[in-house]
């Protein structure tokens, strides 16, 4: 086990590497040639355009103060974020900020009472186990059946009602904030509209007659008009390859206008690697005819063709009253057929997963379920099987002539540290894609409903595959074998007692995880690389250039998965090793500077929830608190203390009935939406605004996108944008861009802005 | 263990119980004395009238054919049955018309192969063992690790798909007819009411103006009246009180008019035992003065108070339509605030947990639960310490000068015999009371929810306490502690293997519970008694004759749960030890027909709640399906043939699949209530009577029933009566009692009728 000098030691490399990283990224955010890796949050909302051209920056005055961004990140007020870059963004750094306000109080109590009550006690010199410091901090320095236990277990009382005290706090706060947001918004297509589907076959009415006479007849005061959803998923991959053929003609007109002496030239066959070579630029704009010709006959196909049309709909209201009754009541007395739910905003959509018929949903759902069992408990072993394969003796069996390369001791090495690894780094680097894939096969409609629902199956994985993995050393596999042959008891007891030995381990984990890669996240190395080879071999004009930066956004479904494990080893350490908790309190500060400055400058919206998130990551954390309070449990019981028992599990009921209690008084304001306030923003719209044309409005709303626009990609591309700014991103921005004036608030943006002209 | 003889002893015993207790029954009945108790809901239909008084039936030729009332119980049809006792009873009967449709051909599919492949082995002849024939029938005949198992596993598939097959039928039946039923109804005050809970304080309005306000608001085009709820409670005690009284008067009456020489006389102090003598009739008739006041004084309390007036209303809409919107919505930010549901009607009120806040209602479910569980698993304890307490020795302390006789050994045999059982005796005859005042506790609101919340809790009261405590011998607290220390892999083995050993005791325990009690049921020996006990008493006119009838009603709290266990029995039987079914079949067919005479001819309807129940009843066979899997394959891996452990684990997910998709596609026809069913019966009813008030018909419908028909409270409960048939209970009944002629399929009614008149 590792003395505190050895934490120390690694806290030091491993603070050095965070600092590095924000050293480097504070000095390259300085060059304008990085401008639009940094900040390309303000070019697309069109307050920031590039830089005179230089490339690199030599006013040495900027320099000085190159860690200023810090206190820019803090400075723009909760309000004009929300403005700014939506709520979901907001409410999502208030996860950070929840950690915080959970662990910043329970780690001076730990300290205060925990540390000397653990520390003035000599067991473990007594005993003949090697020790460090850090174990006489923690609980295993009590003797075995001492009263000092019920130390512990009143703290853990505190504990938890102190997370709880917060998490009701925030949940009541980000419930009023999504209300208020929802309420502060303008008019959205989407509080009209309400998404049916499963439409029954009928063999005298096409879809659409039908739709809209179910609802002249069960909506008759309400119903104003619908559109039906398209099969288009080929038109949409021919769009995609003719945006890729595209930027080939781009790459070769650029060449070519760098080097007018030769026209470029490629290969027609596979891939460009073989069959006659022929003019580049001829050869693309011919192939974007083509396709041009192509998705135009696809789409008018798609339009005449009674089959390319869905058993389903996006049907609008008069009112956002009818809505909202729409969405939440059952209309026939089949409810698998003509269901309701509110429609996604526009962006939101996964059109891909408009179509899937109920049965079909739940079949779907049990395959992933079992899938999803099976690649948690089991993805050791293909991975074991690759990496058997690709040792040294595999490889000089499959390819023999390799063989004397092989044998360089030089390469050897290489191969014999690298490959038996190389197997799972690339499983958990593809591991999110994968389990987004699966939560696709699910068949959610929305974007956002996908992301939660991937960021489920990651905590999951997490919590098995590294948590309980590192505790109980051994596979998910073997853990589950484990827990099928062990009882309750016992399986509580094994963990709880290797919880204390791990702690330097999860030190460590939490320095180079978590304040290293949080340190990672703000310099963007990739992004960095990728937007400079793409400067330089793609873009042309000014909107090339905004094509190739890539602000890239949140990721829910990898990130707050990842913050939940800190939730959960705080919570799990803070009555056993409290010295862990500083290390926490330092991942979520920085996190959320470093968050809240790429929310300010880097990352795009990709689409709105209104924070539909916040049910799961409060679940997330209780779920951390009742796995802290069971852990506990399974010590105190092998320290001869097992009398607490009984006062842990109540407390484990009491944190199961606050968050049953949390379910019903605030789920609600997630996922309905009430009638009182429907009424009220369609009283006051009819007020104000009473001649305004809501079919029209709403006519074209929830069109697949590559319906929009007609013929042209481009202007179809233009159309989607002033649509969205028209009507999906909220308020303040039309405004403030017509004012000249910088708001009072946005010190962030201003500053860098002059900065990076200077 | 017995052998086939011995429980063709019992068997013998058992049918012979049944079949006197049926013959008794068929010769009773006949008497026009007790006609009352065995045809009473007739009576109450107004369809037959007290025989003219002959005491007993001396027609012997009416005995020659006293068997018939099976066949006549059978004659009359569902639809028929459905207007004469309701739906929830004809539903009811389901339950034993399912068992039967399950269970008989797994019975002939279990002894056409299970049976012979069981038999045709010679484990136990060469073991040492002893073992009976019915062993020979069993698994435990099948050698370890024998091929043979697989026929099991491949039977248990089998029996699960039918039992499915035979559930998904069914569910989708009772989802028919359960709308039908509500399609085909009458206008009744609860399809266009909804029940508003926790309207909030507020210091300006009154609640009745809230309520109104608040739905004119929200509901402009739909609203129509309310009804707030008042606190009665007070003045429910003293009717009630007044009632016992009149009961007093009318005994004393009675009496002087047999005895005309002596006025009857009681005493006026505690009980009746002490202070001075007075005349019985005037003391009787000035305390009903006295009360009558106080109740008029207490009403007009309750009137005026608007402290009495509870956060709560009934509100009544235009249409149905409107009704269902309302109910299936969330009307305000805050979901815990201006709570809709459906209103249940009117005489399925439970009155008193009308005014309950929300965050109470938490609290009350918790503190519930908890109590539950220690009811469930510890309820032995205090019974065990009662039991210690009152044996001879204890006894013999507390009260040493009864020692001499408590030593008589007559006596002190039946002490010893008796005493130990009958703490536990009265708590089982209680436990349903005291399930029920639970449910009570936990705040529902209506009777028939009331009565699936006892029924729940009752089943899993005897699922653990008799079910898995004669399997596993020991208490349910044992069982638990055994829980907790063994894997969930031992828990399954250690059940499974005592499986087929119980096998005999359930066999007799069906015999003894099951076929003695059912025709227990219809001798209806209590209420006989009380009602001759009463119609010697206190009946004076016809209509006290009436109220002294006892009809009582199917009681789905205690019944339910009885019956499931028969479902468990068979399920987890029909693999293991087949010879078991016989019995189960015969239970479930006696049943079938003991019960349908006696919903005919006997139960009164206390309410209608269109078979709600029906989603509990589909939920606890499913799960004895699955505890019956389970089971089997615990008893498998002490058989050496682990290896169909993935199979019959293969199977458990597939009926947790079905159960899920059953509950997605019919569950919400038993909860909510589609908008194409309202609209439809709206616009019927619009075209049919477009000049009906619906206002005057609504007003009074949810009235407290102490406030209905002001000073009197006969004519109260005549104006109750009087309602009731005018709008609760639905459909021909108004008809048929127009028309002279009994209907066509009526013939259980009529024969009787005129047996007993002869």
């Amino acid at each position: 086990m590792a003395s505190l000098g050895d934490i120390g030691v690694s806290a030091a490399i491993n603070i050095l590497t965070a600092f590095t990283f924000l050293v480097i990224f504070a000095i390259v955010r300085l060059q304008p040639f990085a401008d639009r890796v940094y900040f390309p949050k303000w070019y697309l909302k069109g307050q920031r355009s590039s830089p005179v051209k230089k490339f690199v920056n030599l006013d040495f005055r900027s320099y000085l103060r190159f860690l200023n961004w810090m206190p820019a990140a803090l400075k723009m007020p909760e309000p004009e974020l929300i403005d700014h870059a939506g709520l979901d963004s907001v409410v999502y750094l208030r996860i950070y900020w929840l950690g915080l306000k959970i662990f910043v109080p329970i780690t001076f109590l730990a300290f205060a009472i925990l540390v000397p009550v653990n520390w003035t006690n000599n067991t473990l010199e007594r005993s003949n186990v090697n020790f460090s410091d850090i174990d006489k901090l923690s609980i295993s320095n009590i003797p075995m059946g001492s009263p000092r236990f019920w130390t512990h277990v009143v703290m853990a009382y505190v504990f938890t009602f102190w997370t709880c005290y917060v998490l009701h706090k925030e949940y009541e706060l980000v419930a009023s904030m999504r209300l208020r947001f929802l309420a502060s918004e303008q008019r959205r297509p989407d509080q009209f509209t309400v998404l049916v589907r499963n439409v029954p076959p009928d063999a005298d009415e096409s879809v659409s007659e039908l739709v809209e006479h179910f609802f002249l007849v069960n909506h008759p005061e309400h119903y104003l008009t619908h559109q039906v959803v398209y099969d288009a998923n080929t038109v949409a991959t021919l769009v995609e390859e003719k945006k890729k053929t595209q930027n080939w003609l781009g790459y070769s007109e650029l060449k070519y206008s760098r080097n007018q002496s030769k026209r470029p030239k490629r290969k027609t066959g596979f891939l460009g690697c073989c069959g006659e070579k022929v003019d580049s630029i001829n050869f693309y704009s011919a192939e974007i005819d083509k396709l041009s010709k192509e998705i135009e006959a696809e789409r008018e196909k798609v339009r005449n063709n009674p089959k390319s049309i869905m058993p389903a709909a996006f049907v609008s209201f008069k009112t956002r009253w009818a809505a909202a009754v729409c969405a939440q009541t059952q209309q026939t007395i089949n409810p698998t057929m003509w269901m309701t739910e509110w429609a996604p905003e526009p962006r939101d959509i996964y059109w891909h997963n408009l179509a899937i018929p109920f049965v079909s949903l739940t079949i779907r759902r049990l395959i992933i379920a079992v899938a999803f069992f099976f690649l948690t408990f089991f993805f050791i072993i293909p991975i074991a099987l690759v990496q058997s394969l690709a040792n040294i003796e595999g490889i000089e069996k499959a390819v023999p002539f390799l063989k004397p390369v092989i044998e360089m001791p030089a390469i050897k090495a290489v191969i014999q540290g690298f490959l038996p690894g190389i197997a799972l780094k690339i499983f958990l680097i593809f591991l999110p894609t994968i389990l987004m894939l699966m939560s696709k096969i699910e068949g959610f409609i929305s974007i956002s409903a996908l992301e939660r629902r991937a960021a489920a199956k990651y905590y999951i994985f997490i919590l098995v595959n590294v948590f309980l993995g590192s505790i109980i050393t051994g596979t998910a596999f073997q853990q589950l074998d484990n827990f099928l042959h062990q009882s309750a008891n016992d399986i509580i007891k094994t963990i709880g007692v290797s919880i204390p030995m791990k702690a330097t381990f999860f030190i460590t984990f939490t320095m180079v995880d978590g304040w290293a890669g949080v340190a990672g996240e703000i310099l963007r190395l990739k992004p960095l690389i990728i937007f400079l080879l793409k400067d330089f071999f793609l873009v042309k004009t000014e909107k090339d250039r905004k094509e190739a930066m890539n602000p890239g956004s949140l990721g829910f479904n990898t990130g707050e998965p990842q913050i939940q494990i800190y939730f959960l080893l705080g919570l799990v350490y803070a009555a056993v090793t409290p010295i862990l908790l500083p290390f926490i309190i330092v991942f979520f500060g920085l996190a959320y500077v470093v968050f809240r400055h790429q929310i300010i400058n880097v990352y795009n919206q990709e689409y709105e929830s209104g924070a539909a998130f916040w049910p799961d990551v409060h679940g997330r954390v209780i779920a951390a608190l009742i796995i802290s309070q069971l852990l506990l449990m399974g010590l105190l019981s092998t320290k001869a203390a097992a009398q607490s028992t009984p006062f842990l599990f109540v407390l484990t009921v009491l944190t199961i009935c606050f968050y049953m209690f949390c379910k019903n008084r605030f789920e609600s304001a997630f996922v309905r939406y009430p009638l009182q306030e429907a009424m009220m923003k369609d009283t006051l719209e009819r007020t104000k605004e009473s001649n305004f044309s809501l079919k029209g409005y709403l006519q074209n709303a929830y069109i697949h996108p590559v319906f929009k626009g007609g013929d042209d990609d481009d202007e179809s591309y233009e159309i989607c944008e002033e649509w969205d700014e028209e009507s999906v991103v909220p308020t303040k921005r039309q405004s403030r861009r017509n004012t000249p004036l910088p708001s009072k608030h946005s010190g962030s943006s201003t500053p860098s802005l002059s900065e990076a002209n200077l």
